[in-house]
């Protein structure tokens, strides 16, 4: 976890909390400690061991520099750890039996899943109400109209409240992707040097139990110290939710243009200034969910291209993981909670949004008027007619419902008052009650 | 899909069939043929209408290089096989309603999903196929000795089935994870223009439902033409599946290394052999796996990127997925069909196994030593000791055994005879029996 | 290369004809016909060899099917090439030293090396084309002014000229990196089994300089068979180059919003239209090109994750560059050619770029104002006053200068002519001319 | 830049402490300082105005946890931290001037730029001992034989020195890449608002090559704060140097393979052991190189990505970009520094080289042989000759000579003692010497 000048803009307070150092010290302590009560139930330990280390896993005896000094020879920081903590203990029972039957990646890989848990339990707070938050905005926008686009250019209208539903959705998925992914991903490692638990003989089975269940983990099926599936797909799941929330914060700053300017993010003291530009209110919100978003591709890539990890023990790429999983917890916290902070301050400016959905004097509705002719007609006919017409109401600057009204083509089909129904964006709107209905459950899609 | 000269490479010949130019044809042929079967029930298309779409849904009507050409200045395929279509169906009833209600996108998605079925089908086909495969290797070769091996150093001994096992289990996992995912990816895309159905009006959800009928697919909860997480999902998985092949792959083409030999790919005809160098038997089903696994965390990454689609229709983005997530199904075809062949054929020479174990005169087995002096000394003293007699038989080339019973603080615990039983790997496998018992499902874990 | 419907959305023509089938056939050939034209000139290959072979190098003889085939056992093409070449030349004074003292990889990577070759010349002809059009629209926007934009913010005006200009000096740095990285990849490989080149005793020194001189390559100073620096330098150097284009075409994407309307791609007939919107004129080269550069980061990725070769010969790592570089030159030539035609015919709308500007009402320019204030009052209580004054403007839709004219904290420093000029973006483009002079290489910044 | 447990894993300690936050702000700081100075010996500041922020660059002042909390808001450090300057000021006749022209950007890119120049150099200066390190070993094992390794298997032998002189070769190369790259990216960013420097008026040229020369930075053809290629290249001109640090450290890493045994790194008290088993000697030095190289693809892929940013300041991309290149830096410098440690203390073990080699009795010499019949007989017969030899040798346990010399077909061409010749590795050694001469610049190949 990075404490640099920028932490909090790609950690949520408590995200850097769980990823500090304090707590990654403790969880590694936690889990000599759990193992030392195992060991001691099943009278491998003296009594009193796992006493003698449970006053020792706040950490405060670590000297942080010295282990991370240590650890660049050691290759990993539970060595040094292991010195330190074995230097605190060596006048107790616990001196005899620190960390047997355990090798240091399990150390490592259950320490990793002690915080992921409590990451997991952030995430999926934060994106139970960022889902409370969008189904609010869903039902009270739900004929807000606005301009469909596409290509970034427009379209016919849909509704902010069947925009928002589709992110909606998606995190209604992510959350259930996320729950089955942190199934997988929270899970004890403990195998001993080769994964085998072979220091522990016919005790094995009785220490993992118990150390499973001290730390309130499930025992793995295997070992998994180099089948990380379970750490890289809970990395995937926070990738492909980073991008959906990108989407989302993506179309939030498009439509904050200031050319279009039909949302904004909510006003703060303080917030999105600019150093020189008296007038700026950026947005920052989206700004840093997008952030995001552009970084968790590489982060994930990371994870998958380090699956491949040797034999018993991974050389360099187990190592990859453990900057590159935090970094994505983090910066998924970060983006939830930021997403959060925009969709419920989202300020919406309905006036602005008919306003923008007018200006294309109708063009935007061509596809209504040359559905309804291709009935009569043939389709590549109608859709040609259109296509004129809309054409020079553009070169023009008429509105398109005059131009048709001057093509005999056109009036041949439609009469005037047919062709201002078409051209209306609120008759327009097709399947979107129907939509917002099945998606927030409602029984009358009328409402 | 590539019809370069590697095309077999990379791709199984099913996959390659899957994703060829007649098959995406006719998958969107299909879309528009299900969608005027549709039509035509709800009164939006004359009857017979349906039936002339069947009779070109073979697709061989289309001037492909024609459509490549108009293609590039219409974005995508579509727009230009919809006018060689409808050339194909002026004369008949379809002419006018040939696509009414859908976009490009509707026709680009759902094609996708229905070759990405048939894609999800094969690659459970062969996954099976794989596990069983493993399943038999694991059982028979429960016992098997080899050197554990971690940082690519000598560890204490695993069996060659525990080994397996490991890639065992992350298949089964894997098989779950795909019929998930593609539960989420395997659903139609049917919105029209911006995502609300509008020029059905109140015939869209009747003319949805058949569309989805006729295809065999789920209706999505909503439009998910700019919701890509399903697709996302997909890829991502395929991306974690071939991480695990390539761990697989990795281990045993560091096992087939000449030094170690302790397994080797089947040998056949014409496999694996050199331009130059007559002798060669290379691990070509290894390096093809793992060639997949090195293209996949890019390409993910790609899909991932891909994901802030813009409003109701992405500009560049969507683009970007269309060759990737077929290159991802092919890559994955291709791994799992080269891994089974791999795991079939896998010749395991158990006497080298034993070799190479013994080769490192009981040094391997330190930690059992280790262990057993701890419990009477204590544990870093116990470290200690053993380091230095490793050291010295390195040094000397002499067995540990014969060190440890020159040394004085061991002998003052261990006896002779405990000491060669300390060292027999055959003594050391702890838990094995018992994992495997859990994974091959067997009541006894003595057996 | 794909051969898929989509082949010339991600490849320019010219693209797809260097990495067709034939081509590299004809490449790999060519590579024999090379070396066996030097043996035969180091009398290690009988009178008329060359000659013979030289006859095949058309490649018409391939039955490629086959050859795709056998590559999939044999674990690449060259081998199942040189099988069916040896027959064709059974009978002749060429089967005896065919291939003689080369690797399968040396005649991969070189013939690769030829294709790049080609590949390199087509992107720097292009780019130089696109750098002269850039210069050309720079020089005609010089004075063009429209709003800046932070943030997707408005901002202080600039010009269209000194924001493609941004571009245009870019690209003159790609071209000179494009060539640095086309030297140090442009290179024979040639190395035998191991790098050697062993099997040719005293006479590698001749033979290798005649190869080279055969193919016109330089000799590298090592072959590179595992050191892959220089290819890889070539694939990143591209995915920069993509990285800016996709700079221009987002820019030019904005710009071309419906609501922002400034600049649009040229009018075509079928292009950039829709199959249901008959008004739809979508920006069908930015999205190319923004797809190019979506896919980029992933296959740059791939290239780097792929350098550690083991040893003398990589196992799946060499084999992933095989599509991916190839790949990664397509997409180049493609973005290259479609932002050259939309910046050659992009349509201007300087009147819509000043209405823009103009709907700010003034605050933009709020900056302007500020910067004059801080000179006599202080810089926070300068930029306090304006924030003010611009969020009362918003909030009142008032111009900006009727507020500030009525706050008597600036009055007291700025009469309302000072503050109309201060308004004026023509008054505020600094340096603008001067950036463009040293661009343009005018003398005269007044220009 | 990380200050986690594992910070100096994976950063070298002079890598940490130019990424640190004290030299972050400074760097900031000394932005603010040099503009001050320029603005006042342009007479934009009063006198005295730089001195007084010369005393605050060492950044003492600032609140560091203030600022990352208001820069959540704020959007970037820049703006929270000129707030907590100009108070210090507030006093001074600097408050006036503060900031005067430039923009946040302005700010981080230059403050980055200048921690480049000094990561840049650290890098060129542990590079150029890792040359001279590795010039040094290939000097001295310019004739050392072991294997050739293609696919991981048995090839003909190379020398140590030529295996080390692969990668002599590419730092050369990468040097030269990292000097020209930082010659791009080394240059001030000063462009205001959007890129104009329209504050400064007719005073721009001057203040910006004043603070340029404060500096020592050159001044940029244009503000390139949208352009961002320069700092791209030289992310990417890193993340290949990885790559190519990445492949020495996979060679040694297999190289060291206990069944391989040929080199090992330095030992040294506290390197490379194991939490459990004593006998441990891990290569954390190549590890640590790997897990590098690993992570390198993602972070290049991000900055890549990162790239189209939206007219005149990015929208999220520029932000991922911000702990990405520092992230590479930090990785490069940790890396090149362990390769100079691996290198300089590589322990080779020539003898078991040689054992090796002749492990495979002969039959990895098996295209010398078979070369010499190919210009008797005919390449295919030979090249069919000799596999059915080596196949024989393998399945038998017999030398490949003795093979050989009980079969006519080749006693036919090949005496004995011609046989022996051949199957000697000191003789197959081919250009070896000659290239070796090339790389270390000796007049005499014979050397």
């Amino acid at each position: 976890m990075d404490d640099g000048l920028n932490a909090l803009l790609f950690a949520s307070p408590q995200m850097r909390e769980i990823f500090c150092v304090e707590r990654q010290l403790r969880c590694m302590l936690q889990f000599e400690w759990a193992l030392m009560a195992a060991l001691e139930s099943h009278g491998l330990a003296e009594e009193g061991s796992a006493a003698a280390v449970a006053a020792l896993v706040d950490g405060g005896f670590v000297d942080r520099e010295v282990l991370r000094q240590e650890a660049v020879a050691a290759g990993n920081v539970v060595i040094p750890l292991l010195r330190q903590l074995q230097q605190q203990l060596s006048s107790t029972p616990a001196a005899r039996a620190l960390h047997l039957g355990a090798t240091s990646q399990d150390v490592l890989d259950t320490a990793l899943v002690l915080q992921l848990r409590e990451a997991v339990a952030v995430l999926q707070d934060t994106a139970r109400k960022l889902e409370m938050a969008l189904t609010r905005k869903v039902a009270t926008h739900a004929r807000t109209l606005l301009s469909g686009r596409t290509w970034l250019q427009g379209a016919p209208p849909t509704t902010l409240g069947l925009k928002l539903a589709g992110t909606l959705v998606a995190l209604r998925r992510h959350r259930a992707r996320l729950q089955a992914a942190a199934q997988g991903a929270l899970v004890l490692q403990f195998g001993g040097a080769v994964g085998t638990l072979s220091v522990l003989g016919e005790h094995a089975a009785g220490v993992e139990a118990d150390l499973a269940q001290h730390l309130q983990l499930p025992v793995a099926e295997l070992p998994w110290h180099t089948q990380r599936d379970g750490l890289v797909e809970l990395a995937a799941t926070l990738g492909v939710l980073l991008g959906s929330l990108g989407k989302l914060a993506r179309d939030l700053a498009l439509l904050m243009q200031t050319e279009v300017a039909e949302v904004a993010e909510a006003k703060q003291a303080g917030k999105g200034g600019s150093s020189t530009m008296p007038h700026k209110q950026n947005p920052v919100g989206c700004a840093a969910v997008l952030a995001a978003a552009t970084r968790a591709p590489g982060l994930v890539a990371t994870m998958l291209a380090a699956m491949p990890q040797e034999h018993e023990r991974g050389l360099g790429n187990w190592q990859a993981e453990w900057e590159t999983l935090p970094e994505l917890c983090s910066l998924a916290g970060m983006a939830l909670q930021r997403s959060l902070e925009v969709v419920e301050g989202l300020q919406v400016n309905a006036a602005r949004m008919r306003e923008n959905l007018d200006a294309s004097l109708g063009r935007n509705m061509a596809e209504a008027v040359s559905a309804a002719l291709a009935a009569r007609l043939d389709r590549v006919t109608a859709h040609e007619l259109v296509r004129r017409a809309t054409a020079m109401s553009q070169l023009r600057g008429t509105p398109l419902g005059e131009v048709l009204q001057q093509m005999p083509e056109v009036t041949a089909h439609l009469d005037a008052e047919q062709i201002h129904r078409l051209l209306d964006p609120e008759n327009y709107l097709g399947s979107t009650a129907r939509f917002l209905a099945r998606v927030l459950g409602e029984n009358d899609a009328d409402a």
